[in-house]
């Protein structure tokens, strides 16, 4: 790699403008995470343990560890799942390392060290690691990677070590990694003699990243940078890997399809669509800022910016989902979003907050935030049951559990969430996110410190040199706004930069009781707060919620004259156990007022919008299937709930964008 | 069959009321109808006979006519197509027989004639006549009867050998299709040795019950009534016949699904909804209602009534098309009718129209005749382009081309239609219809005349003995109405029985010139005139034709909010070709006007509806994807045209249920 890393010296220019503040230094204390954290310690987190061990009852086996125990030479049999098993471990270990950041837990942490041993020894002399080869095709490593996941597998396994490093400061599976990580360099890269190629499921590129930071050693992120320019390059990888393998022409169901769907259709740099598989998307997007921040590489960026602008201004759902159809687990087109033959999977929000993340620490601007903060709230916690026992892999903005039942187009729409999946990639996946959240709260720099999300909480740091603590108090999204109390020794002179959400028209802001002018001091979602500080200083930030009817660009055919509700950065809607069957019979007029009302019995307290709506009277219909006579409406209760919260009581119809009677 | 036949005896309680005044008593001359009836004759049965000999440049191949003189030793090759490939000679070959039934032409005539000799020759020693089995597979006949379509190809040569025996009084093929037929008996039967089976595709059914009306043979419609009253049986022969192959749960695409799909789940009279593919569903209740009818089987009749109704109020778009979903080329469940996914494949239509034909000779119910009407008016000429040469597989009610182009779940769906295709039922089926339109028009018993179809033309019959002939002479629908004047000799007492849509709220009838009370003489959609009638009476009906704007049922979710708009039997749709892109842009108010205007020079002469619409202003959007602010809009024309016009000025989208604003 020395040529690769030559060039990479001389593009050095790092651009992380706000890195966001570490886990150990936030901790969480919040009503609304509080509940999703303490799901994720108390019941996923064990679950999935047993779930990766097979003993759910009922539930699909996962055989991950033992996969493991066998490619460790630890038991005999076969190699059982998906290729790309192995990750779900993985994934289920990254979350254990940040629940050991935020809650250190003795006997959870000898359980994952006792995992972890079995994994160092089911990695093979040369560092290869990888159960499926290693078991079941052994002989066979690196021949397919277009379908194989070897460098995905891989990829999780690093942001696992670099994650349980970073809680226990242990280095076994850090070790396991890096030697993996040295063979994959043997494999793959410019050089004569390797491959020309990259991985057809993205995370390696975000992954080898962070091995980068934590370790310091610029030769992971030059094979990060590798995998990223690489891509969709000619000659074709893919086609080349085809032909070594001889299986010319063998492309299957993707026949013709197989390079968009893995981003490969082109190099990244040319890419001004998002295109194919969500999360793979996603991850590579993630990458792509992560290399483009560390190496200060403005045309890298600049392709992330655009594909940002296309995914989140195009090929978003109102509640952060992405990906409009199930071939391919897909996006498709600019505007196209239908609302019940989506697939919006959970971990391609998962991906969205990693994008937006990214973007949010090269260039703090309120949109990556916004668009973070809509994911979070909406398209990714309803991929969870409050019971934290059941995922959606799928997040439909609209259910007809008949048509889930009785049509093949929507057969990959569940009506209800399932207890686990054969393909279990979102419940680990939420399971890591949750458990990290408090790295989306903050970012940090020489000169200040920037508030992205309102979540109880505080954050421990040093500034200038000084230590300085920021408790936020709120109750968000129940109540309007956030505050924010300062500990420090002394005065320090830098800025408080805190986001005003694009969603918030009337925002307000006073520090130590004096209101502000917020024009003069917002900037790009931003109010910028400068000042010379001292302790108990208290800064009180007031984001008024009223209710919203949404609207969706005219060109989202599926949302033609229909207006979902939003209040602050919760997405309502409609179901079947609060308005009978048939919610497309429902309508919404412009002029019903509508109420929030907070109730505790409800969904484990929450806020509920209440109004009055219009139902279509079909008694007096009898057989008739058209007509021309004008048909009745009456006056019926509307009453939405939060969308992260639908399916929660007993399986039923969904609808979030009514139609609007104006 | 003897068995089979004396229990026939017994219940032969003939039922058919009002049967259908045969195609050689009806001339046409109408200014619609004469537009399809002169491209069938001048442009669709030359092409398709161009087609069947692979003689069309860029189409996809046929061989149909090759197989025949394949498997006749004509010459040599492999065989070609589909399974089901000589269904496509034997549906020309029966349109080219209703086209010399009206209209003579002894080149034609001559060029069937030949192809006759080849099918002939093409007939094995013991009757047997198929030349994928006789050409591909010799030996394996009668193996696959789930799958392989040998009774459908059967059933449909039967229905051309009728109509040819019938135009021009030949029976060279009427010969070979009874001999096919008698060995078929020696086949399948309840008879200890037979198989107890029955046709995966449906028509075998119906065409028996031709065949025994031409020939007075009962052993055909004995034939028939076990074949209906076989399906479903348990053990099911689906079954048994995949034992005996050795392929037990080789299912493949349709696991789990192939008696549905076949409508083989239950016996016949159990089945209370229309499930599965719907051309065969269609064909299987034409025989039903056949055999129903000449058996005077009421739990058949009943059986027949129960899944019309399911059809036709509950799975029915405003087009007459019929099959909601691509998979299986399915109906799917009761309102589940989406504008844009659907199949409502034109033979499907058409098989409507057959079925909707038998339940109108079996009880003469206006029901039956709107249906039929509706069908033929819409969704089955929306089949075929202006200028004959180009066909719609699939009917859809909504178009965006790109969604046709990058969405899975829609690549079924062309948003042009097409110049043949590889599995080419639709177009012979459709020129087979349109040939024989005379038939549909009117029913004649002892008593009188039954007029359904509002078609210039004539009928000349002969009624208690005596010659009567009845002009009916209409620009309909371009213009309200119709008038019939009567030839006889002498007078004669009888009904006429005028159809009285049910599209039409304010019809008026006026007998030589004086009005008549419709009230007292309306029974089941029909105004039954009875009197002495002389030479030159006159009646005329008058049928006003408002536009109306329809509602769908509330429970049919895609349509909710929505009308369409209908003037006479013409559903009408919109086109971007008038209103540029995104027609989920426009919006209809109810206050709007709603007027319709003959265009002598649009579409080859039609009347369009016109009246303003609102359109949502994208203009000041920008790269807004939601907004809470209110959106625009602005007055804009609308203008639609009938939907059987649709996509004859080049393509782009099509939308027939349309916002309405209230």
């Amino acid at each position: 790699m020395e040529s690769a890393l030559s060039i990479l010296e001389e593009e050095m220019n790092p651009a992380r403008s706000a890195p966001a503040a570490p886990l150990r230094d936030v901790v969480i204390q919040d009503e609304f995470w509080g509940r999703y954290t303490r799901l994720v310690r108390d019941k996923v987190l064990p679950y999935q343990w047993e779930a990766l061990n097979d003993r759910v009852p009922g539930a699909e086996k996962s055989h991950a560890v033992e996969n493991f125990r066998i490619a460790a030479g630890l038991s005999r049999g076969e190699f059982h799942g998906y290729v790309f098993q192995d990750s779900d471990l993985a994934k289920w270990l990254e979350a254990v390392a940040y629940r050991l950041t935020t809650d250190p837990d003795p006997c959870l942490e000898a359980v994952a060290d006792e995992v972890i041993g079995i994994i160092a020894q089911a990695q093979q002399p040369d560092g290869y690691l990888n159960t499926y080869y290693t078991v079941a095709q052994p002989g066979q490593r690196w021949t397919d990677e277009r379908r194989r996941h070897e460098l995905y597998c891989a990829g999780h396994m690093m942001e696992a070590a670099v994650a349980y490093f970073e809680a226990t400061g242990k280095r076994a599976l850090l070790d396991v990694v890096r030697r993996f990580a040295e063979h994959i360099e043997t494999v793959f890269g410019r050089e004569p003699g390797k491959k020309h190629g990259y991985p057809g499921h993205q995370v390696i590129e975000l992954a080898l990243v962070k091995l980068f930071h934590i370790t310091g050693e610029k030769r992971y992120l030059a094979l990060a940078k590798y995998f990223i320019d690489e891509r969709g390059r000619q000659p074709h990888f893919f086609d080349s890997e085809e032909h070594e393998r001889g299986e010319e022409g063998h492309k299957g169901y993707f026949e013709g399809y197989v390079y968009a769907y893995t981003q490969s259709h082109k190099p990244v740099r040319e890419q001004d669509k998002a295109v194919g598989h969500a999360v793979r998307a996603m991850y590579l997007c993630s990458g792509m800022a992560d290399v483009a921040m560390e190496t200060g590489d403005s045309s890298l960026a600049d392709a992330c910016r655009t594909l940002w602008h296309n995914v989140t201004q195009r090929q978003m759902y109102v509640t952060g989902g992405i990906g409009a159809q199930d071939y391919g687990e897909d996006f498709t087109f600019d505007y196209d979003l239908p609302n019940d033959t989506l697939y919006a999977e959970t971990c391609a929000s998962i991906g969205l907050v990693f994008f937006a993340h990214r973007m949010l620490q090269m260039e703090p601007k309120g949109e990556y935030a916004d668009v973070m903060e809509r994911a979070l709230y909406n398209g990714v916690l309803s991929g969870i049951s409050l019971d934290g026992a059941r995922f959606f892999y799928v997040n439909p903005l609209e259910v007809w559990p008949q048509a889930c039942a009785h049509r093949h187009d929507h057969r990959h729409v569940a009506p209800e969430r399932q207890p686990w999946f054969g393909c279990a990639c979102c419940p680990p996946n939420l399971a890591r996110l949750i458990a990290a959240i408090g790295r989306y709260i903050y970012s940090q720099s020489e000169t200040g410190v920037w508030v992205h999300l309102f979540v109880g909480s505080s954050l421990s740091t040093t500034l200038q040199g000084k230590p300085l603590r920021i408790l936020q108090t709120t109750t968000y999204p129940r109540e309007e706004g956030s505050t924010f109390t300062l500990a420090l020794e002394g005065t320090a002179d830098f800025t408080l930069a805190l986001r005003i959400p694009g969603w918030c028209q009337q925002p307000s802001l006073a520090v130590n009781g004096s209101p502000m002018e917020l024009e003069p001091i917002l900037k790009e979602g931003y109010a910028y707060v400068h000042r010379l500080w001292s302790s108990g200083d208290r800064i009180e930030l007031g984001l008024p919620m009223p209710v919203e009817r949404l609207s969706a660009h005219p060109e989202v055919r599926a949302d033609a004259g229909r207006v979902a509700l939003q209040r602050g950065p919760v997405v309502y809607c409609l179901e079947e156990t609060d308005h009978g069957r048939n919610l497309s019979g429902l309508a919404l007029p412009r002029r019903s007022v509508l109420v929030a009302n907070y109730e505790s019995n409800l969904l484990g307290g929450t806020t509920v919008i209440e109004g009055e709506g219009l139902r279509t009277q079909d008694e007096d219909w009898g057989d008739h299937l058209y007509s021309s006579r004008e048909s009745l409406e009456r006056t019926v209760p509307l009453r939405a709930v939060p969308y992260a919260l639908w399916g929660n009581r007993g399986p039923g119809e969904l609808l979030v964008w009514v139609r609007e009677r104006r």
